[in-house]
């Protein structure tokens, strides 16, 4: 089961940004050649193989502009869809239909780009017991949506923002006098619900991590030598996530090395946008 | 001079929305971790060449955090960064700045990925006197400052929405009774500083768009040929926009076709972001 | 067909203030003295002969309080109505009658003010082809409301705002480096699908925004005389727009002087709201 | 010393939505043509006779869009201002000042419209005891700037809106079961600090109000003589409003009636901009 | 007849800050277990004896995360409920009902909370003719839905907020000069809606308020013999409100003084929350 | 080192509100009573032995008021306060004293009297190793202030919402199909770095909870004997929380039966305000 967006007020503060900041004073082509009762059937294909994710975001977008919209998804998210395939249907108000079109899509093929590219590596991964997470790493604004295409694709999510989770950097160690002193005042403040990770540039900080009762030690930016090394330390005591310039081809030697967790910024920042197309005919 | 978004409430709200979702209830690292008065100072490297963009947005969700932080950028907008320069430096609160520091970093990476990715198919076009265009294909929200991206990069906009141009597609045709009837009705509605284009699909619609005295004819999807013999119809009397599935390689020819306008949807929606990162010291 | 301001978000914000500065805590006339489940009857009648307007605005101003709200209009936008004359009738939760009568009155009254008083102008214009075409002097909040009823009263728009045309006046001028650099400069940095006008004050100006391919040219406050020297010199090559201080008498000798388009602020900053009352009955 | 509106979130918010309605995604002549750091200079004079409101809110407008922006008053709110004269000056950003130029001038007209008109009701009225006061009748959206214009212009305020003040008409009545009922309903819900006013459409119902002990009441619609006789029976015992159809001429007489207070809908739903405009010149 | 807070912009606008505070980004237990489609049924029951209020609002909390959820109520806003009885059943969405339980509940215990409190004071108070009042002592943002509970409870209004009631203090009579000055001022700037208080420290103010025709007397902090004196020398001319650390146990010998009114703070600023829970079962 | 709420958006959002719902159109009395440029010089005392709480919030509300206010105060958050002390001066603008007064305080007492109602748990504790936690019965609007509230008061807090930290509850495990699933879908689904508590209601469900590998374990309204064995049973190896029906004179015992965290609703939804006042004088 995969928790949806749907009804999130800052998703919803984007759909209506979104909307807003194309149809401004209005739409006025449609608004001046299409009559206000007229209807129209819209459907959307696939241009490319993909993975599609945002249908509910689409069939949002088309009823904050006609709540009368019928809207008929032939696949649930995270379905992969061959090159021609219909994926949705929409009818009623040819207005809402023209002007919603290129919103609509704009979501979908942006989040379906994302669930794409998720799943690319995660078949890489096949089915080894590593979690690939996210990062937050994604375009301002979109964080509730792209983490969720992530999951759709496939993978993990690490913490949502900087409010559920604990991620210790040097500069926080530098401010609290330590690595050792952090976790322990950390430890202290935040909720029992919340987990603490540190961030680690050697192995010198891997063991004063671990010695300092960390629940998840971040490998950040080591050699694959120097990971097995960490890992080794580390002896499956606590969660070990590794972090910084993963490729997709050497991730499958980096899930060997033993780690729980790969984190990877380019499955939000730099996944492209999928070619849906849409085709929209009167009633 | 390049018209900036700074101060466009639709940007502000983005900014508003993006340190938000990160924040939530609050940064509980940072605020656990480092006194409230120690302040610091950071400084933002490119990872590799690009064209930085975005500059302002960056000041702006630093300040939005702490009006206090100073801000110093080593270049402008549009100028290429080399790998391992720095690009801009903040100084004051070390809270604001480890806050602060993905959300900045978030919108840098984005803008100056689609200035960057601008720049190389402006770059390809050299001097010919085509004029590149940006379309609606952006991530919804962000339509000011991909817009705005895409003008530092080098390329011009296309209509900024639904609202300040008008785009006659074959739906409006068919709504209207026909593209000469389309033309001659919204000619009769919008204001007298709004032109108006339309999409054609061969060339009898090239003709009769011609006949109904358009200001632009969009030639969608055309082979070379096809478009060779349009622009040798249209013979300068209309301005001509090619628009669909062009590539960075093909941009060559299809500018010496003689058409004026070129529309390429990947210049937003398919950039990668940049690799910019942020190193941050005590003061 | 009338491209309609329903659903445009600033015209939704604008009603939620309307009725929120007029309820603000509660009604507590209403509130106290009519039980919620009473129903009534409402018949909006003119006072006087005019050109109604903002009939769907009055309907959301009703159904934002209670959407159960029956609504029904006797006439269309831009009809001519007689004194006496029934123009729509309510029914529903009595409270929502009551509470927003004064608020959809205000709206209607407005609206149908502004209307009424184009018509005059536009009556008076005969079947000349002259466009009639409002200003940007609109009351703050109101600029797509009332850009409406001046198409609702048969007259054109000028721009929407400072975003969807050029109009490049002294100052900018000044800050170009004169009239000529000015337009290239623009030409060069705006979409394509947006006119240039220049606003001139002398037959000089005139031919220097000639020589410099603008789009559209504005005679600013000349006279009658000098505005068809204008007109003679201009000779056809593009649009011509009459603005400042035109009066409704004045309007047929300027209309005949060869000039493309007449602006008239007084249509929307001087029309008096025309007088509509409404009769409210239980059910 | 006049309350002023200086500071309230609906007038901020008017503000937000004026300026964001003229200016969208970006002011294209003046962010292309002039450079961000050039500075200007502006003066607004009059170009008629006025009583001159809103001073403060021009101020507002120009400083929202650059807080740096120095603003110099010549008069204060209510002050009458000759033609031709000086009126302020702003300096500062040019961008600010052209930009800002027509929403303030909007405001400013408005405002010193209605001030100007209240001004001739309370010419009319000389040094007569009775409190001319203005109605609902607002432009949607500027409740709190009316009634403050009305009071600029000398005139004072009948109730804000449906929370601040009772007043009982025929539905309500119907409603609560009789005059008398509804009094004492509503005087047993609503806060001691709020008065009770009741519309009455003949004598029998001002005798019943009497008898209700209400605290003001509204002569609605009645000829002099009948507003006579009203005034005679109620003979000071509580205040008395006269309203409807009031026009400037009999003012007078109806003053002399020996009423309390005379309410003007015309004060604001009518009252015509005043002619004021701004000169910019470089600094 | 009691009025209502719902559709009040404030309070939904307080629905939507509590909703979104609770869920953030989204409810990662119920979203991650529970399936979209599934039902349930819950009911809330009190958990010792009070008086309810607020059900309306646990409605919209509830349907404002699915409008199709069934909300039934037991009882009404007002009604004294036992320990154990029913007081209202939702059935819909289960989803909608794990993930608003808390919100709902947080509504209606604080709102009840309130009102059994009133109830105590206003039950000690008999059939006396005072009229218990609350204050201006509410929790931020409360101020319209903690008012509603305080006339649920049985109790009355004050003033609602600083504008719909005039109350003179110290500090503004010393800053008008005088508070005969203050008063006469006051009424020259008011509408003729509203009263004006003032508090008194001593019997010279008492006498002085007395002689300046305020409509309001308020004896603030002043001894049960100092109050009665008071009484004595205003001997019904115009209301008195007795007001400052009244205690339920002293409330019948005030009220037996001869004051009209009782403002006590603790109404609101010192309900605890009462106990009710809910259970949840599939449907 | 406490983190502060100070700048988050939601806080921000409550302080609005709360100056809106009081200030409305206008403080009519401040408004017409005090010149605009008087200033003045208040001081805060408390009337009563307290923790205070809520110092900056009430910064904000003056500054929000009027920026150029300058507060100085004489506690830091957390600190006991004698009844008689002096909390804290503002001085400036008079107009903006007297108008935030109310607001200031209203936030000040009720976080004050939260803060002390949790010292005094905290002290009933010692210095025993439990950890005394809060709920999410916080008073809708105010979670971000309440739960900062019970840190300054020395406790801790549970989680912030839905969204960081997991506790599943019947409905879910029903829902889960089991506890031992339940546990393991959410495993699967979550962040790493977020803990999953399980409520339980006897002892079998203890030991379920423990071999489905949770983090902590929630007993719900147990006895203390049974408690205790639960204690033993989990003997260590996850954290335990004791929640349901925890009164003050009990918490010595529950600590002592070895359970590592005891939630208590009570601490934020039944603290009274505590008494604290103004006093302004002109400056």
């Amino acid at each position: 089961m995969l928790a949806s967006p749907v009804g999130n007020p800052s998703v919803n503060a984007l759909i209506d940004l979104a909307l807003s900041e194309d149809i401004g004073p209005g739409d006025i082509t449609t608004d001046n050649l299409v009559a206000r009762g007229s209807t129209g059937h819209g459907v959307v294909k696939a241009k490319e193989p993909l993975v599609i994710s945002g249908l509910e975001i689409a069939r949002l977008v088309f009823q904050r502009l006609d709540p009368l919209v019928c809207f008929e998804a032939y696949f649930s998210d995270g379905d992969r869809v061959r090159n021609g395939d219909r994926v949705l249907a929409v009818s009623g108000s040819m207005r809402a239909l023209l002007t919603g079109e290129r919103t609509a899509l704009n979501f979908l093929q942006r989040l379906s780009g994302i669930a794409t590219c998720v799943r690319a590596y995660v078949d890489a991964l096949g089915d080894r017991k590593v979690r690939l997470v996210d990062t937050r790493k994604t375009a301002p604004g979109w964080r509730v949506l792209e983490k969720y295409a992530v999951r759709v694709g496939g993978a993990h999510n690490h913490r949502t923002g900087l409010y559920d989770g604990v991620l210790i950097k040097d500069n926080h160690i530098a401010a609290a006098g330590g690595l050792t002193q952090a976790v322990k005042t950390i430890r202290a403040s935040v909720s029992h619900l919340v987990r603490i990770e540190v961030e680690t540039a050697d192995l010198d900080q891997v063991r004063e991590a671990l010695a300092a009762n960390v629940d998840v030690i971040m490998l950040d930016n080591m050699s694959l030598a120097r990971i097995r090394e960490a890992v080794a330390i580390i002896d499956g005591r606590v969660l070990v996530e590794v972090s910084g310039g993963v490729n997709r081809e050497a991730l499958g030697q980096l899930a060997d090395s033993g780690v729980d967790l790969i984190s990877v910024g380019a499955l939000t920042h730099s996944a492209r946008s999928v070619d849906l197309s849409m085709q929209i005919a009167p009633a």
